[in-house]
């Protein structure tokens, strides 16, 4: 944590992307402050976390915005734990929505630019970081549900599984999973643990090793989402949804949530040094940096 | 334990409601002696717990019969254990129907009465004896079924929840569930537990935040639930199961339950002081005897 | 392991009993020199066990051949982990069809007289091939179908319930489950916890206590099995799933079973001793013996 934390104030002047919300402390007049820094500093204010507030009182809705596909690159990582943060201290909020505002994804997962050619440091800050925003999300006091209107692969699933509520848009594009194996590579097994939470065993021993990607209707039946409807529904659902879950006092909701994740979150706490440890060596090998190399070549080349 | 049993001792004589039933052992006649003392003290026989023979060789029906909602009084709680401990010490019986005699309740739970006003050695007691139901039913050696005759809330579900089959009965009133956030209280682990085993992680991650009541439809779908039959089948049908349930040796079905249920047993006994130390600070606290002041002088105001 | 090891190594030249494989390792000469062995020892060319190539690249069917029901001999489980050790070391297999040739079966289980009216040191003995069956089914590092042809019940469920995917024939005859509590006995934690693993707690606990023997329609929907298909469509239905499960690279799938299926598998190599010393002790017992006595001779009545 003393790591992040660290890397937190300093990057904090940089990536602070909060949108404008009504009725909120302190940290809206910081905002504008350090905005303004961002703009002086990069000449723009491009968001890569847009925070809006809903129609409804005490919700948030947080836009993904790192175009093209929400890649989790370090500093749209970083900008996100800090929006969950505010929102987190911020007492005029009991839930938020999270969706995306790229039309291509909901979000494609890690960003290979961060794994690739770097040093072995930047890999330790870097899967900390996601580390992180996994802890944050999974054990959140607020009410977070995703509304998830776009592809969901591999890495980009960490928010929805994390969630408290999933809602999918029934579009055969949107397909979601954890498809690591077809990529070569393993999920981490802080993905594994909150997937058999919610789809149970044997379907996510199933889904792991064939790493599959499922349409919405499939998605539904297996359970990694709770509901699926029309794209264009998809925010009001969530925003209907939401209301059912703040009928509930916060103080039981809380506490009771905490007491069903706190011993799924309890394995990543106490195993992340070794999972870290594992990640930087498995990825700093010749043969992996050599594959990630020509694998981004190669998109580069698509897009070229 | 010592507490417990200290206690039990106590009130032994004052609680015995043991009904007559054929084939019965020494304590049969203990009965007798005991009930004569109890009328003798309170100028009644009212009855909390009754136990009768069914038709089936065998199996014995214990009828709930604290009226007017089976509420979990220290006194029902005792006297329920103790008729349990009986039946399971007499060998004329290998399984047990349990089911309400209170036309309007399975049962509501914990007794607010018993949780409110009093001093933190009562609420030590009163926990502790919760605690000692739960496992006395989670780990007999009996066969359990839980025919579920009326609605079914929050603390009412300790029955169903450690029984090994449950039928509902299919009234629209017959609301099962663990619907403690929706009174601004979480359930205590040992009620999440074996709510996962049932129904899963998710589903029970789901129901416990929202404080789900299932009607019996909903019941059945997410199994909270074994089988949903009209009211006056519920007792034929349970009788029926347990047929099917006593057609195996019963050495061989105790080994096995056992090898599945202790682990999730152990959880309990391992933090059972911890536990009921927590409940004790929380409920000791002023704002919470407050308000449990409130309500139940609403509920008084509610009845006059 | 020792004593396994050491037991192998010695009745290795006896129960070498591979097919002709294609493109195949050292071990190929090996086996025609062993086989040419036990030839001469026991004139006879009987084997329990037959691997042969499938028409896919990479896969091997394994078929039991032990009649007639393919009950667990010591000989014939043997015979099951050197062919399995062999396939495992064999880079030219990635996966394996486990089938049944016998008309009768997919497997019977244990085979009673191994375990009556022998001595402790054989019980031992016995008990530890059995767990080394299973630990080395279930983290194989090859694919592992199970084509189940026949019926399955006890301890015949070993293989299904350690495979990766369970294709079971549409035939009435094709009850599949543990059924040992209707035998008087209860089935091991480590046949428990695979269970548990792939159709959940409840539908195991109902199942295990019960003893239950599902017909194909429910054995899919309580999803002890993956699939049910006509009996002559089992094995090209296994090849066709097999397909599937080729497609993703071997070490990344590999990797993510292995992080599934350890914490389960680490519970039996943790218990293993205890499990050993139970067992015996409890089929040392005269009791036990003198009824699995009378039911032997009871089995050899009904046979002449």
């Amino acid at each position: 944590m003393a790591l992040i934390v660290g890397m937190l104030s300093v990057v904090r002047p940089l990536l602070c992307t909060w949108a404008g919300l009504p009725d909120a402390a302190f940290w809206w007049k910081e905002r504008a402050t350090c905005c303004k820094v961002r703009a002086r500093r990069f000449g723009s204010q491009r968001q890569l976390v847009v925070v809006e507030p809903s129609s409804t009182a005490g919700v948030a809705v947080l836009k993904l915005k790192n175009l093209p596909v929400n890649s989790f690159s370090l500093e749209f990582l970083t900008e996100l734990i800090i929006n969950l943060e505010k929102l987190e201290n911020d007492k005029t909020f009991r839930g938020i929505i999270i969706t995306s505002d790229c039309p291509k994804a909901f979000s494609a997962g890690v960003d290979l630019r961060e794994i690739c050619g770097k040093n072995p440091a930047h890999y330790t800050e870097y899967w900390k970081v996601l580390q992180d925003l996994w802890l944050r999300l999974y054990l959140s006091n607020l009410v977070l549900i995703s509304a998830i209107n776009g592809p969901c692969a591999a890495g980009g699933c960490l928010i929805p599984l994390t969630s408290d509520y999933r809602i999918l848009a029934d579009n055969p594009k949107c397909l979601i999973g954890l498809n690591e194996t077809r990529l070569g590579i393993s999920a981490p097994f802080w993905f594994k643990d909150p997937l058999v939470n919610i789809i149970g065993h044997r379907a996510s021993e199933h889904a792991l090793q064939l790493g599959l990607l499922f349409p919405p209707a499939e998605a539904l039946q297996v359970g990694i989402v709770d509901k699926v409807v029309p794209k264009d529904q998809v925010q009001s659902t969530a925003l209907s949804v939401m209301t059912q879950w703040l009928a509930i006092p916060d103080h039981a909701r809380q506490l009771t949530k905490n007491m069903i994740r706190k011993p799924t979150a309890d394995l990543l706490v106490k195993h992340r040094d070794t999972d870290i440890q594992n990640f930087v060596s498995f990825i700093s090998r010749d043969s992996i940096q050599k594959s990630l190399q020509m694998y981004l070549a190669k998109l580069k080349q698509n897009k070229d």
